[in-house]
Parts: C-alpha cells; sequence; structure tokens
C-alpha cells in the first residue's frame, strides 16, 4: 500500500436528494441498510498489520464500502449517464454494461442512457461515430455474448474535447469501464470537469484481463480467461503427449503480470513450466530453463509450457521499445523466441522434438464471461451506480477482502499490481508445476 | 463469530524434523518463507470491528496462517497417510485426492498413501471395500473427471472401529474430505486419537457443494456448481419463452442456505425469482409469490424461478422429518409443490400457464471442476498437508478474507453458514431479479 | 417405403416467373446450377434393389431434388411468407427461422415476412397474440440460442379458421417447422387451401428432437440431443462409480423411437444398459433386464443404464391412455418405475445400492444448436424456401442419402422412424454397451 | 469415381472358422445377420447413374458392405493385433483405438492387443519406442481425450523393416490409423506381406480432420473440427465487431479441401468471406477480394474472415515447395499474407482497420471427440475389427450413402476429396456468407 493513506473519494457536491430506493438503517429486520460513509473496510488483514497500528497509535488503511446511499446527488428525471469502453476485449464488458444499464433505469429512474461508440474515439467530435441511447431492450441479451456492444478503441483523445463532448451532450455520469490507459484518461477528464466546475461524475470500472490493477482482489474478465484458458492447455498436452519429445508453448496474456499464466498453470496440473514477467530466468546454463526442460524430456518425453506474453523480455536484443495506441509497450513474442530457441538448443544436442506453439489470446479475450465472472460484474456494477449517483467521482469500484470498495483512481494507476514470487500463490504454481526454484536468472 | 475466541489449532507433539521443503525464513529475496506461529489473518475486515477492539482493549478474533512449517512432525520415510471422501458429489473431490498425493509424495517423499474406499464404510471392518494404494501415476488424470476415484458413502460408523482400523493400517494422518457431518465424524475419530494418545494427525478438508461451512469464505465446488447452472438456467429461459405464459422452474441444491440458487440468479439475469431456505415466504395474499408471479405473467408473459432444495419447507404439512443416512434432513420437494401450486393458482383464475420443473442436481454434482475450483481445490491440498506434516490435528484448511488458514474442525461445524438477508449479497440478488423485496412471510 | 411409390410434389401453379438468384445451367464452370425437374435421387442404395428393379422392369423409387428452380412462381416483390413453430422445443428452431428469414430477403427480396407467435395458436382469430414482421436485423443474432424466438404451443385450431387467417393476411407462403402433429396440421391446412383454390403453398420443415419422421436420414436437432446429453452421461457414471453399487438411470426422450438413447450409450461407453421403445423386455426371470444388471453389479459395482422416455410402456399396469394437446401418448415415467422397480428388487436380495435418477430432458430440448447441426438447419431453410418459391406446396424439405429432397408431407407422416433391431446401428449400440443380445421379452 | 469400378476387396485366405458372435441368417426376427458377399451399396444414388447404367448395359459400382461375417480367417486364440496411428491429431483417435481393443478383446477374444509406439516410427527396428500391451483396463477412460495414447509420427519407415517387425512380433493384423501417406505406407506394407506370402492383414482407418479421403462421406474428427472452431468464430466475431472497421480472420485446416473452414461459415453465419483451396481468386480487381471486403466494412463496419489453410496458394511468389516428413506440402501461412495485405490495402485508401488473426488449429486438432464423432468412430473400429477378422485386408472402413463400407486402400488414396464449386454444398456456403460468386480469378 503506498504512503498516502488518504483513500477518501471526492464529490461533486452535497448529496441531499432522498434515494429512490426502499431501504431503511435499521438494523436486525433483515433488510439491506444504506451504507454509511462510516463503513470502512481494513485494507490489511494481518494481525501484524493490526499491531503495527497499535504500537504506532496509527488508524488503520481503511477504504469506503460501496452500496446505495441515503441521499442521492443526481435528481433522476434530469440525469443522463453515458458509458464508454476501451481497450482489449476482455470477458464481461457486456455484463458490466447490461447491469449498468439496468440499475441506471429501473433502481434510478434514469430515463437516459447513451453508449459511447468505439471507446474514447466515441469522445471525440472528430469521429463520425453516433452515440447510441441505450435501453433495458437493447442491453437484455447482451450478457450472452463476449466482446462489448459499444465497440471499443486504444489511445487517448484531447480531453478538453472529450469533456466538450460530455457537456454538449448534457452528461452528469460518465461510467469508463477500462484498463490502466482508460483510467488515468478517466481521471484526467474529472480533473478538467472539476477545472471546469461541472457537476458530472466520472467512474471508473477497472478491466483487464491481465488482473494487474493495483490494490484491488481482482478483476473481472480475469477468472474467466484461465477457466477458458484451461481446456486449451489440456488439449495443448494432447499434443504434447502425441509425439517422441513432444513439447507445447502455450502462449497467454500478461504484459506486465503473469497472474493468467500461472492460475491457469495450477488450474490445470499438466502444465510442467510457468514463465511469467515477474521471473528473470536465464535460457542457458545449469539453472537455466533448458537445462531444466531437458531432464523433463529425459524423464518423461513430453512437457507443457504456459508463458505469459510478457515474460522473457529481457531475452530479446535491447532495440527501441515500440508502444501500442495506448501506451503499452508492445512484446516481441517470447511464445515464438521460446519455440525456436528450444528447437535451436535441441537440434544442437542431436535430440529430436516435436514443438507446438499455441497462442489462443483472442479466443479468450472474446469469450463471454463465465458465471462467478457475471456475477462480479453485476455487482460491480451495481455499486458504481450506486456510488455515481451519490455524487462522487474520480474513484472506481473494486473488490478488496471481498468487499466492495470505492478507491480513488490515482491510487489505482499507481501502479501494476504483479505476482509477489515470495508469495502463497506463486508457491502454489511451482508446488503445481514441478518446476525448480532456482530457475532463476543468475 | 462465536464468542470463544480462540482459534487455536491442537498438535500431535513437537514438531522437531526439519522440513524436507528448501525454503528459507529470508525477507526480500523472492522466495516462499516458511510459516510461522506468529502469522496470523484477522477474521474481521471492518473498521468498525478494529474500533471495537481498541475501545475494548481486546485483542482481536484472529487465525492461524496455513503454509509450509521449518519443522515438521512426522518423519516423511516412515509415515502413511490415508485419504477418505464422503457424503454426496461434489466437483474438484479428484483434484483434492490429486493434489493430496501429489504434495504427500513429491514435497515430502510419503510413499505410502492409502485410498478408503467408499467414505467412512471403508474404514469399518465390517465392509469388504479393500484399500487401494495411491500412486501419483494413478491420480495423473484423475482431475479431469468429475466424481470421486475413492467412491463414497453417507453416515457414520462407529468411531471406535474406525480407529482401531487406523491402527491396524498404521495410519499417520487421515484426510476426510467432507461436508457438516463427515467433519463432526472426524472430530470423534480425533477425540478418540487423543483418548489413546495416538500419533495420528486428522484433518478435515470441507466438501459442501451449498458453501454452508461457517466462517470459511467458499468451499470447493461451489463455484462449479453455479457455473454449471448457468447454462442450464439459460435454457430454462428458452423454455420459458418458448410458450404463452411459460413457467420454468429450476430447482438446485442448498438444503439450509441459498448460496447456489441466489448465485446461479445473478449470473444468469434471466432468473426473475429466486427463492432461497434462509426466506421465508407465502405463496398467497397481496405479498405472497404467486401475486407478484402474476404480476410477472402479466407483463412479460413467461417468468423462470430459481428455487433452492431447501427453500419453502414450511409450506409442506408439518409431518415426522425424515433424515438420510448423514443424519440431513430430506426435503420435501419444493420444486414439485411449486409446479402444482402454480398450476393450480393460475388455473383457478383461468390464466393458462405452461410449467417446465427442471432438476439439475446430478448433473451438477458429478461434474468436473472448473478452472477457479481446480486452483482451490490444489491449493487447499497442499495447505492440508503443510498442516498434517506439522503435526496439527482436528483442523480444517480454509480461505478466509482470502487467505488459507487452519479453522478447529469444532468452530466449522458449531452452525451452518447461511445468506445473510440483510447482506450486500443478497442484495445483488434482489438487484438482479428485480423480485419484491417485500416477498417475505408476513 | 411404403406400396405408394409416387413422390411426386404438388405444385401451386405453373412456375413463369425468372429467379432473381444468378446461377446458369451450363456444365462444367464451377457454378451451381438450377435444378431440374428430372434431377432425382434414389431412395434404396443398395445392389439387391437396384436389381430388383432390374428384374421386374420397374423404375426405381426415387425423390425430387431440392435446390433453387430457374423459373419461380411467386412474384417476390407481392409476396407474403410467414413462419410458425409448433409442439416442444428442439435444438436449431431458430437457426430455421433466421435462415428462412435471410433466405426470403437477401435470396429473393421478400420484404414482408410475418412470425406466427406462439404455434397454430398464433393462426387462430380467437388468440390475442399478435403477428410480428421479421427483418433481418431482428434475426441476427437468435441462432445463438436454443429455444423458439416464435413461441411454440402444442395441439391443433380449426383448419378452416386458419385458413382464413392466412387469407385476411395476404400470406402466400406458410413455413411449418413441426413434428408428427404439425406436419398432419400444415398437411390439413394445404387440403383446405386446395378446396378453395388459393395460390399458397405450405411448407414443412420436419422438427423431432426423437429422430423418428419417416423415410429421411436425421432431422434437426437429433445430433445436439445425444451431444448435449452426452457429458450428462460422463459424469452420471461418475454418480454409479462414487457409490458402492451405484446405478445411474438417465431417462433421455424417444416416445416411439430410441435414436437418442441409443446414440448417447454409443456416443459415450460408459453406458451398460440402453433400454429403448423398439425393444420390448422383461424385467424379471433369467433373461430379464434385473438379471443381467445383477452380473453387471456382481463383477464392476456399478452400472449406468440409459432409457428412453418410450421404453417399457408393457410394464405399466393397463389402464385408459393419456394423451397432451398435440395427441401423443402420455408415457408413464419409466425411469422412476425403474428407479423403484430396481431398488425393490435388490433390497430384496439384501444388495444394497445406491442409484441416481437424472432427467435431462428440457435441458436437452432446449439448448443451442451444435455445428453440425447448424449447417443442417441452414441447408434446410435455404431448400424450403427454393422449393416454396417454385410454387411447390404440401411439402417437406428433407435429407435421404445425404440428397436434399422434396418429400409430400403425407408420405413422411404414414407412420414413425423407429429403430430397425436387426440393423447395424442397433446391433452397435450392443456392442458399445455389451448388454446381452437375449434380453428381449420371452 | 474412377474408371476402374472393381471395388473388391482382397484376402488373405479363405475364411472357415466360425464367428464366436452369436448372430444368424434368419430374416425377421429382430436379430442382425451376419453380412454376405452380395451384400453391397451403391455408389451413385441418382436417378441419372441408374439410367445409364440401364442404357449401357452395365452393372452399377457397388461396394462392399461391412460387418461381421459368419466365417472368419483368425482363430482368435493365436491371434495378435497391432494398432499404430499416425500424422498430426484429429479428434477421435482414442476413440476408435478404445473400440478396437474392446472390440477385439471382448467380440473375438483376441488376448494379445499390441499398441505401436509414435506412428510408423514404433515399426521401425531403429527406434528405441518399446511396444505396450493394450487391455481395456488401459483403454477404458481414453475417450475422454483428444490425441492418441500411442503417439504419433508423420514420416515413412523402410517398408521392408517394417514388415520384419510385424512378422518377428508374430503380428497378424495391422490397424493403421492415419491419413493419405498412412494408408499409402499402409498399401505398401500389405504389398510386401503378399510378397512374402504371410497372412497378415492390413486395415486402414482413414483419420484427416481435413475430410479430404475420397469416395468416403466424411472422415473421423471433422465434424468435431468444424464444432470446435464454431464458439471461436462466433468469438471472432466479437473481436470485428469491437473495433470500428474491424477484421477477424480465422484460419481453419485444410491443406488441399475446405470442407472444415466452409462447414464451420456456415455453422456460424457471422462469417463473411469463407476463402478454400479449390477456389482461386483475386486480391485486387473490381471482382478481387479486396473490393468486396470494402463493401462489406462501407455496409457494417466489421468483417469476419474464415480461410483454410491451403488456400490462396497461388498469391504467394514461386520459390521451392518444402515438404514435410510425411510429405505434404507445407503451405505458407495464408492468413498471415492476408492480414498484413488487408493492412496495406486499406492504409493505402486512407481507410483505418483493426485486424486480428486467430489461428486455432492445434486447439481443434487435439480436442477430444463430440458425440456424433464418437458414434462415428466406434461403428467404424467395430467394422475394421470384423473385416480384419474375416481376412480382408488391404482395405480401408468408410462410410458411403450412410452405409458402412470396404474400400480398397488404392482407391482412396488415388485423390483427395475436394468441394465441388458446382455443387449444393458450396452453394450453401455461398448463400449463407453472402459472398460474391463473383470473387473468382479472372
Amino acid at each position: 500500500m503506498a504512503k498516502d493513506n488518504n483513500f477518501n473519494i471526492q464529490t461533486i457536491g452535497t448529496a441531499t436528494i432522498p434515494s429512490p430506493i426502499h431501504l431503511d438503517q435499521m438494523t436486525g429486520d433483515s433488510i439491506y441498510k444504506f451504507i454509511e460513509e462510516k463503513d470502512r473496510i481494513l485494507s490489511d488483514v494481518t494481525l501484524q498489520g493490526f499491531n503495527t497500528c497499535l504500537q504506532n497509535n496509527e488508524a488503520p488503511v481503511c477504504l469506503e464500502k460501496a452500496g446505495p446511499r441515503e441521499r442521492i446527488f443526481f435528481r433522476p428525471e434530469n440525469t443522463t449517464a453515458a458509458i464508454v469502453t476501451c481497450g482489449g476485449l476482455c470477458p464481461g464488458i457486456n455484463n458490466v454494461i447490461r447491469s449498468l444499464v439496468m440499475a441506471l433505469h429501473y433502481f434510478y429512474g434514469i430515463k437516459r442512457i447513451i453508449g459511447i461508440p468505439f471507446g474514447y474515439e466515441g469522445l471525440s467530435p472528430t469521429s463520425n461515430h453516433s452515440l447510441k441511447e441505450l435501453t433495458p431492450d437493447m442491453v437484455n441479451d447482451i450478457h450472452e455474448f463476449g466482446g462489448t456492444m459499444l465497440g471499443s478503441s486504444r489511445g487517448a483523445q484531447p480531453v478538453s474535447e472529450m469533456v466538450d463532448m460530455l457537456e454538449n451532450n448534457k452528461i452528469d455520469l460518465l461510467f469508463a469501464i477500462g484498463g490502466d490507459g482508460t483510467l488515468k484518461g478517466a481521471n484526467a477528464i474529472g480533473d478538467e470537469i472539476e477545472k471546469r466546475q461541472l457537476p458530472i461524475s466520472v467512474i471508473g470500472i477497472p478491466k483487464t484481463i491481465d488482473n494487474d490493477i493495483d490494490l484491488i482482489d481482482k478483476s473481472f474478465g480475469f477468472e474467466t480467461a484461465f477457466d477458458t484458458a484451461a481446456p486449451i492447455i489440456r488439449d495443448a498436452h494432447n499434443e504434447a503427449t502425441g509425439a517422441y519429445n513432444g513439447v507445447s508453448i502455450v502462449k497467454l496474456m500478461g504484459r506486465d503480470s503473469g497472474f493468467i499464466a500461472a492460475s491457469a498453470a495450477i488450474a490445470m496440473p499438466v502444465v510442467n513450466f510457468v514463465l511469467v514477467p515477474e521471473m528473470a530466468f536465464d535460457l542457458y546454463g545449469p539453472n537455466g530453463f533448458f537445462e531444466a526442460l531437458k531432464k523433463r524430456l529425459e524423464l518423461k518425453n513430453h512437457a507443457v509450457i504456459v508463458v505469459a506474453e510478457g515474460a522473457g523480455q529481457h531475452l530479446f536484443e535491447k532495440e527501441k521499445q515500440i508502444t501500442d495506441a495506448s501506451g503499452n509497450v508492445q512484446h516481441r513474442d517470447i511464445g515464438l523466441l521460446l519455440k525456436d530457441k528450444i528447437k535451436e538448443y535441441f537440434d544442437s544436442q542431436s535430440i529430436k522434438t516435436t514443438i507446438k506453439y499455441i497462442d489462443p489470446s483472442y479466443i479468450i479475450r472474446s469469450a463471454p464471461a463465465n458465471a462467478s465472472d457475471s456475477v462480479f460484474c453485476n455487482r460491480l456494477a451495481y455499486h458504481a451506480v450506486h456510488g455515481a449517483m451519490a455524487g462522487k467521482t474520480k474513484f472506481v469500484v473494486g473488490m478488496v477482502n471481498n468487499q466492495f470498495v470505492h478507491l480513488p483512481i490515482s491510487k489505482v494507476v499507481h501502479q501494476r499490481k504483479k505476482i509477489d514470487l515470495a508469495g502463497e500463490f506463486w508457491f502454489a504454481a511451482l508446488q503445481s508445476t514441478g518446476q525448480p526454484f532456482s530457475m532463476v536468472q543468475s
């Protein structure tokens, strides 16, 4: 957790309008209660963290609980909401859109909901994409489909133009569904709104298939990602055992963080090696990957390797980096490099191998959400709407310690979440694969 | 959380043997560390809980962290482990068996692992089932299959006979995979072992598809359960829309707790009503279920109802209760009752309906684990083995606040976990279905 | 094949309008050609059949080939088509609807296509269902969903009223998607149209999940049915092996014909017994089913039984038969009978069994079509449109000897197609299950 | 059909031993009958074909019906069978292996069944792979898995060495599961056996995921292939609609024949273009592919393209061809070429596109068989065993006009089966995609 412990959420103005949701504040009556400002969730769940606070006489870092508030800021009959989806596909986007629309329409009675087409491009006056009004009927079945019904795009647009656009279209709430870059963009939009003193809320819903948004337990689509990868790996194992010294390489998403690769490897214990961006490793030498792979082939005559797209980037010659329209560093293809180098290595030792390289990235990104993710998307969307209607801004909804909370956007884009190589999760990956602990760069 | 705040775990004896796992206690070196007794997890993550402790000058309730210990109790080369699976099927049992065997064999070098056939029956000298020795080869592919490779049975056997059996077969570790009844049985076995002063560890791995084991975040198989139910509900919706005033009733597992039904309903937002055991409801009257259903049919001419098997038991005439071999109360079939009563009600109002009743229980119970559950099963099993080897006994492994912990068996069988009707999860179910908040018993 | 060998198709009038489809009659240019009346398919593919024709100096029975004709009867710009779906759900109905709409709209330029809601009920003036105009946009995604977007109903309506309705709505083509009863209804509508000398074509698209329409190779949805059943049976096997003397009974569709049950049994060779309506069998006695089951349990301690819903009806006491709204005889539940009687039988012999009964019928009926069925549905629909536009009437499209043909409705509703117990397919089922050939009624 | 109309099958010797299968030759008793030599199936099912025979006074081309014979050649108790699987993976290989073993063991009582490891390599004395004896227990669950439990390899071994190996291991029956190259190899083995006058039968089971074996209706694995491709294409459509002018290219198997690509396109009607090897096409010019694609993008702003791996090979610069170990011409990657050239084309016209390229080949090849293919594999294997036991050799089992028949290997390897561009199937693909008929090379 960063040093700056202020996790309070900004508001557009005072929430004075009674919520149209019929809840109460009574305890013990089996009915959900409005959330109050004092409802907060500890960030650190260890006894050690508790004791440190005690010793230092410090208040613990804690986060605002998400949920419906008794008083809201936006008068529903006059309110217009907009939804924009940015960046690469991720399972569950349509589930989020659907539940935003349903919650805005049915819980709060908001009748004008605008779908921004093709990401931030749709907020630019220079694009020709036309806005579409969203109704419950239009979104009723979209949760069955992967992708995003609104379309997406990568990259930024001039902030000032986008805020002009919001003003011109009388948009009061902007829900931005996207990853690191999108959230930074949303924050910049929020800053510009603040500067212009407009009563417009900006709400982020973190979307990163890589699960690399900081501070939150998980992001939507991530579970579906490794759930979709699992049978592909199971069958990649068939390719490996189908040939003498068969080697299957499956490349999965994970630019900076190997959560999908490691989760898929633990889920499907036919995986013998999992290579992630967090782990520097050598190809050659006694502790290198190839030596470990050789031992595996000698023992069993086949091997399955799962590699995150961002792993092993140190193995490429240093040249100038390429970035995509979203500003993400474009990685060289570690899967192809491994395929070539493994063949070269074993050929040089006169060991025959048959190597198959499988890259299911788009198949995974475009899949519909599984049931866990659907539940998660719906709850996220409901909370986003409740927080937005209360007049909060520049926040994301997320789950922390199994509780839905609000987090300032600025906090979650500070850095990427990564696998802790000294943590239980990575240890589980090592236990599951049986790959040597020592396969680290000397 | 119960009043008794002592969550310490019993041990068989002092752990003095160095662990064969090559970890260390150094910080900052990207290598997992042995877990120490001081590593504990808070049970309550709210700020309010923290402040209450502060005000009352009380230590917070906290739980022993699971993971490998630097010193173990059992000398691997002399140790025999046994695995028993009890009660109804649940996705993931084979994953747990596989990972127990792999962890015992590869992490600790235990060479004798015994599979107890057909549940506690297999521990009874009067059954003719023969024990089977388990090897990594034998369990290598079982994670692909639902069910349990060991077979199962319901119900208890004389504790004394079962402990005789453990002694006679020189079993040092007994891993019992099962639900409430199984865990109570495991605890009773542990008590008898204690009485006889035997150095045998008993470890529970909570298996309840209903997710109703108290105190823990979730039990394995639960996510797969509603993941498997989701497409069935999606298609039940086709049955509902396929006829004028079509009504589909899907009965899901959930004897005392409606987690599967509610999760499936949130995952698949075509569900219009979810009925759970925690919620008393009337069929008739202005706030009754039938009035709400009638409004729905008038509006849309179809409806999807998900009902947990234990819901609405108050609607049956009071007669003597029937219990199954595990001591669980056998529920009367609420799905069939609803089907009959709905038809009767609408017929009496001359409203034509077409009602389809779907009971996918065995289809769900016998399915293989999805990827999330596979990951969860593997980590649970690894932690069970680490805790067992450290000489701990009469504990279960579970996840609390996203951390793997040890919990005394006695604590988790105290009561069933239920949906909090005043909590966020149930509110999400109400928001997703749109069913009236007021549909509660007058 | 029935004695009446006249398989010519009736027409409404002379087809004089040039087809808007740009094909030709040239051979050898890699472009599909219009189908001519002389293009016919043999019904019997055996050499014996050929020789019999030769010896008797008879023309072989042959069927009109389906496909686009050079001249059509209906002038597209003035033509209105209607689609009705009747009877129980079956995978692929939406695929057929979609392809009918697309073919009518894009191939022939028909702009008015009417969806009849809720089966023949929607053709009755006394129902309040309103017709819906169908456009390509409306049907664009429906192939992803099981069920029927038009709704369905069982049972007949007065033929005269339905023809009034067609006249009043200026409908020129009626596509009726349904089973035996629906097709008989369509034929009656066709007869009434003929009597009134109206230029309205009636086209049947055989829909029977049971695959029991006579003369045709297969009906759509059938392959999806046993494809959907297969994993359910695989997991039912887990239930069987999960208990000592575990017996799983899976009831599948098949009122008069056991094609689904037998296909599912061959597809999933864990099935030990398959019971179909075509096969009379005894429960008791040395050649009875229970004796065979007992031998199986003694050998392996578990068994999987697949039973078609119409099997074993002779085992029920003779009482007055119940028929449903479509006129189908309602079967008593053979699955429940088997469950009860098996328990009784083995209890009486003091053999403990655990019996699980699984009825996935609605789950299978409401599933979306698999890829083979999707291809089949699309081709069927295209052929239905081509035949209809050519002015043919009272015919169904079907596949015979892998070729799409037209068949008079009257021919295919003459009797149900059944498994030939002396044929290769049933022999495959016997070979796959290993059940005794002799398990037939004495 | 080739000119040589002799489709008789060679035999090793006279079948004199009574079959152990308890069938009879009685008609009308609901029991399957032994197949006789006179049971034959017409190759041509058109009336035109029939009439041509009549006019020319010619016997029609017909094929030997497969099935158990009353007299067999091999004495079961002395017989050894061997199974070898060659070439690339294809869904269903394990189903075939399983059913061969079950049929040999249970139907005929053959106790020695040898699995040849890693394809024809395993028949070479220079490889170190060791033979494995196969039992029913060993193969019991393999149908659940894709791949081949025996392993495979590409390429030939010296025929003489392989026949030595058969002799040395006293193998009487060799079942060779493989494609064109494998079958040619099997035939060469059969020729060498004939030369040495050995009583060894060689039986081919055609395995080609591309469905390109001549004369037969379909090959196993093909239906699973496009069934597995279908959801990938469905989701590729999400990638296409997820971006402005999004273009998804899915490359599917199909070296010489586009059956998988075209079937998948018909199954999943979001496909706008399907490109197959049988169809020469231009990229540029008014009838070129790019002009058609441009029109599509102008209309809908997204497009989905399915391309068979062997399509468009004429677009590559002529260089020396590369062949793989099986002698198949290695194709240059048409998917990558399209991706690059499409981008180049639209960039040059200042039209922004987002292109995603998906190659799921290994994912499809290694998948388990779906239910239709499982049924097909089992029946094929049973027929292979029956034919083999009768002493037939150098034949394949296949389905022709829905009947299982024997075909001389030499006949089916004569040429590859291809899509008939003037046939109904390709016309269905054109109708489904809506791609211009005229998109052919000028």
